[in-house]
């Protein structure tokens, strides 16, 4: 009997063995399902950088394997009840080979630091390479009907520690549809507006009058944090596409918008106010203010659409109203496209508005510029002394390309030093950019960007940090090598000054240039991607 | 043998499983007692914050737990020697059961991620949800003897990332019983002083000259980082009660006094120094320098009670020194209420300073407000359109509610934009307040704030980033809504403008209104707290 | 038989914990040695502060040990292996005797958590006691080659919390060696050169001319960022040497050099861009381009080895050409020494440039001085109002006391408080410097610097947060006790006025005095170190 127990015994024992490894390899290939462990793993990007997010992706896929691990163990045990009959002490042995077994995974070395560690790391080297640019991926809704939209792009700072510098900041989009009306909301951060198509009003109400402005393609407008607007679009068909930068008033990176309409998610502040402050505030019945403030339907009330007579009231008023005339004053707007281009050739024109055309440009520090790339053309290579562009396109596509000394994934120069790579090294920064691209180019960093061959690029710059900004141009005229004397061009390359003077003199053209040539291969347009 | 022995080893092995239940049991009761745990817990409530916070304390308690167990198992383990006698394999078994035990507590599910985790969120959803107030069991004390304290409440950005935008600043109260000088001292952040009770005397000591200003309250001064000053409390029974606000020259948030004065704990900033130094310094012998500078006993130094001659040649000198023509320079003191209140109805008075009036709030961009809400009355609803309101009670009860965008907890939009939560929802924050709460109301935020039914509410703000603040108003003369024009009026509320007009033309007053009325419940006057 | 296998399998038990435990002894032994935890205790040290720093060591030593319990475990189970031929039994219960083992020793308490996590805070409070002092071994080589180098000290916040409210600066330290040239350069930093030693030319290329100026000791020259710069070193012997603070623009902290020149490691930033934008930038082909920008060998390029003709070339054309009467205004450089000290005495000299004399300063909100402390003098005590000083030593060796109210480790005034340790105790800041060290004197500070018995002690101090800055002397001349009136004199120091009037009016110098006498022991110079 001895015999057969222990035959019996050394079968469980294999059937065990192979039951945990076929649970095993199930942990590995149901390793990307789990929701758990998605929704843990997402969690971690959200909320961690670099060092920690890696730490706690690598505790999210701990936990996981634990819990598959011990699941395993429990079915492993359920599996030696079978031996119970036979005896105590077989049951006892068989219990404890799976203990051992899932000691043993346990231990196994790479189980769980070992390899998890490595792919966490290149998930994430894949996602940090480029913090630079934001796709429509990245942009978070604010609010979204049928009739607008109010898109924001996340905190830089929480992207990517290179982007710190710029984390008062955020970009938004806003959409209002045809013949609709935003309804008055005030944000608790200062913003420029930036129209980059469609055609309407906004009526801006100040603490001691009302001013209505024209809104059209390449108008800009300052608004101060805490001031209601509303915003018409009176046309029949086109979308009014505005971009917006703002700056937190309250705290660095963050706005939100404060909606006086009637309506239910996003609803009016009004209704957070309970209803007997209200009604002592108002002088009125509860049931009256219940009626005003919360009279619409989900998703209704911060987009309205209007009647053809309420647009046409609302932007009457404006135009025939003589309220007008505050074409460059510090509550008024700007128009960037009325001057004439600040540089033009035949690959491209900039239009350039600073605080000197449109005064409340400095109380932002800031100036904000409009390159047309004709389509083949690019831009650059130039930088910018001491303004951080953040760019976005507004139209066509094609790509950029920028030199980065930062290592984008390990940020911090200390760590690279410390581990002995001393030196500096510029990494090529290159991404396609197309139609509602945002990218950041940091002071100091050469920049190019160029159009495709299918149509210009066009793209609104935001220049931050603009007081003393100089834009240096790296080749073209007045290319900065051009200023050097004869040594300092001989000792810098060390080449006779007549190559120096040949290479860096043989373009003619200022800022924009011929592009590179796209590959001619039929249906591969972006070859450069 | 072979069947005695299994009998008494499903014994034993039924004892231990009993003594792990009763273990378990006993674990969780225990949970909220263990003083390991609760540091363990308090420390990770004062060094992280938010999901971190979280993670630390879960750590807490697991370490907690895995500890339980680990006792538990050594427990069984002696019992198991009791079987040890009986043959070396039968104590292995038992041995190994324990060990079975133990692991398959770790195992269960929940037993350390579940139902903990979920508590620890409980807690700290309680404790974030309204960041905004802060009240006496807050502060910190700096300096506490019998004759003088000085309190101050945490960093902002400690207690939540909301107040990140106000993180440079602390708000302090100094409190000076009578008869009593608070001796010469420096802190490393400039100060805005505000007296709220009390009489006294300031000396300043500056670079050139000494000054002396008269304390008593609504006197303002603002004091540069690094000027010495010491207050004198002339009364013979009242405290002089001082409000600081201030703003960190070293580093954001962090603020310290310098003593001068001779004591110990706190000691005078003299001592830190070797003797042989300061022997160098004075041209004094070791043993003098130690009589001067350490003379006094644990406590005493900082606040010194004075005789009647010391108390009365300090403020004499003082008021007929003729050093006191002073009134609105630059470093002098101004009377809050030494002007008409720039806002005043039945229902209360707001007296208010900026740089206009008192110029050294230019350079703090600062400016200084007195509410005093009469009983049953309240203020707002209005908002701040670019100042952050520090708010201070310094007499009186009351509430007050305001419209926040913020989710305190998960306090970044991007989470909850991620986690599909789209949209905008304002969440009412609201408050019981009494005198020595401190509050804050972000730019742009409706707020109100109701006095009680016992009698006056006094609050003073101090509002930062003031430079371009407006105050709009909500309901009331002047409110937004009135400025907007019928077709706005319409679409924004989905009425008539007749209905709009009648709702917010209503209540003619303006910031001060009726408040709502307090349940007249005898004996249960704080029915809206 | 069963006797044997008992025997024999006690026999085992026995080895298996002798094994146990010699591998133990060993963990502790190697705990010091194993390469993986040495770089993941440095990786912690680097990457985090406080208390996450010490979680990630505590995490390093648990993932070091629980890897050798895990080798170890290993090892047992293959010595068990020995006893699989005498029967499955036994060789099952030989395994979980491991296990067994290997379990307990994790239960073992103290294994992980009690003494590993003292050590790790033990060495914490080692290392962070002074994060005031930055030494040699500190500096971090951004380029080093035989010709030259760049040096930083690390970012001021990731060495101390307390230094955050520094964080936007860094101190560099450029190195050129005789008859070499620094090729054109642009950083995305502002950035304050000081000529500590050495003689040499600045070329400086701006938007729209060519400057050149005269580099010697007590040069000062304000660039701002992205202007481009070459710095020849004319001298035959000496290495000219220059201490730049600098203030990024694009990161707190973070600052990177642009390097037009050809070569590989570092490399022209030309190079970063793809081929094809070079060619189309340049309208030149690929080869001659490639030729242009990497001609160079590793490590060649940034510094580059000049003929006589060439650094004469350089040199003269600066001198003769006149463009050097730019001598005080936003574009040119300033002579520290070429006016008169504003303190001086027997016991050292002070030069100061604030922004009266050399207006770059102001927008930098900078002021320079340089202090001359005389062989066996010092200067101080005093403290600066508002000001942070950032000294470098230029000269000499001795050492620096400071009261500091701050605790540096548990840097948060909170955490003490909430602690129950109330009041405030000032901590002796002391560090011997030379050559070299950097160290930092936050505003309201009270410090004393002592000069060896070996020489003059020379220091050059950037004080930024400089515009409302006062020195407050507070022994000598001048000093602050001086100014009070005759009851606070009595009160502060519990002493008749008399007595204070002798000790603080003793010392008749103002800011520079004979300084303590070093101990007279032959060889032992440092007695105060």
């Amino acid at each position: 009997m001895g015999m057969r127990r222990n035959l019996c015994f050394t079968l469980l024992v294999l059937s065990v063995l192979v039951l945990s490894a076929s649970l095993a390899l199930a942990n590995t290939l149901e390793l990307d399902k789990d929701p758990e462990l998605k929704s843990c793993r997402r969690q971690c990007k959200e909320e961690f950088k670099d060092r920690q997010k890696k730490m706690c992706l690598q505790k999210c896929e701990d936990d996981y394997r634990q819990k598959r691990r011990e699941k395993q163990n429990r079915e492993c045990q359920v599996k030696c009840g079978e031996m119970y009959d036979e005896g105590g002490q077989q049951w006892q042995v068989c219990r404890m080979t799976c203990q051992n077994n899932y000691m043993n995974e346990i231990n196994e070395p790479g189980s769980d630091q070992g390899q998890e560690w490595e792919g966490g790391q290149e998930e994430e080297e894949e996602e940090d390479e480029n913090p630079y640019v934001f796709e429509s991926h990245h942009f978070l809704s604010k609010v979204k009907t049928e009739h607008g939209r109010i898109l924001s792009i996340p905190k830089f700072d929480r992207r990517s520690k290179l982007l710190r510098g710029i984390r008062r900041y955020r970009v938004a989009i806003l959409q209002v549809n045809p013949e609709t009306v935003l309804t008055p909301t005030h944000l608790d951060a200062t913003s420029v507006f930036f129209v980059s198509s469609g055609q309407g009003t906004i009526n801006v109400i100040h603490e001691d009058r009302r001013d209505s402005f024209k809104l059209e393609k390449g108008v800009l407008l300052r608004l101060r944090a805490g001031t209601t607007f509303s915003i018409v679009n009176h046309r029949q068909r086109d979308k009014l596409n505005i971009i917006q930068l703002l700056r937190s008033v309250n705290n660095a990176g963050l706005f939100e918008p404060f909606f006086l309409a009637a309506g239910s998610n996003p609803e009016s502040f009004f209704t957070t106010f309970s209803s007997e402050i209200l009604e002592a505030a108002f002088k009125t019945s509860k049931g009256e203010l219940q009626r005003l403030f919360s009279r619409r339907e989900q998703g209704q009330g911060v987009f309205v659409k209007a009647s053809k007579e309420q647009i046409r009231a609302l932007s009457d008023r404006k135009e025939g109203g003589g309220i007008w005339p505050f074409g460059s004053q510090s509550r008024g707007t700007h128009r960037l496209f009325k001057q004439p281009p600040t540089q033009c050739n035949n690959f491209g024109q900039l239009y350039e508005a600073d605080r000197n055309v449109y005064p409340p440009l400095e109380d932002e520090d800031l100036s904000i510029s409009y390159a047309n790339i004709s389509q083949d053309a690019m831009i650059g290579p130039y930088y910018n002394a001491e303004a951080t562009k953040i760019a976005v396109v507004t139209d066509g596509d094609g790509y950029f390309e920028m030199a980065c000394p930062h290592v984008s994934k390990s940020s911090d120069d200390e760590q690279q030093q410390q581990e002995g790579r001393s030196g500096v090294t510029y990494h090529k920064i290159r991404s396609a950019i197309k139609t509602g691209s945002v990218f950041i180019v940091p002071a100091g960093h050469p920049v190019v960007t160029v159009a495709s061959n299918r149509g210009n690029l066009e793209i609104v710059c935001f220049e931050v940090n603009a007081k003393h900004n100089v834009r240096y141009m790296l080749s073209g005229k007045k290319n900065v090598v051009t200023k050097m004397n004869r040594e300092e061009k001989e000792l810098t390359f060390d080449a006779k000054r007549e190559e120096v003077d040949r290479v860096f003199g043989k373009q003619d053209e200022e800022l924009f240039f011929q592009g590179p040539k796209w590959r001619q291969q039929p249906g591969q347009g972006r070859a450069y991607e």
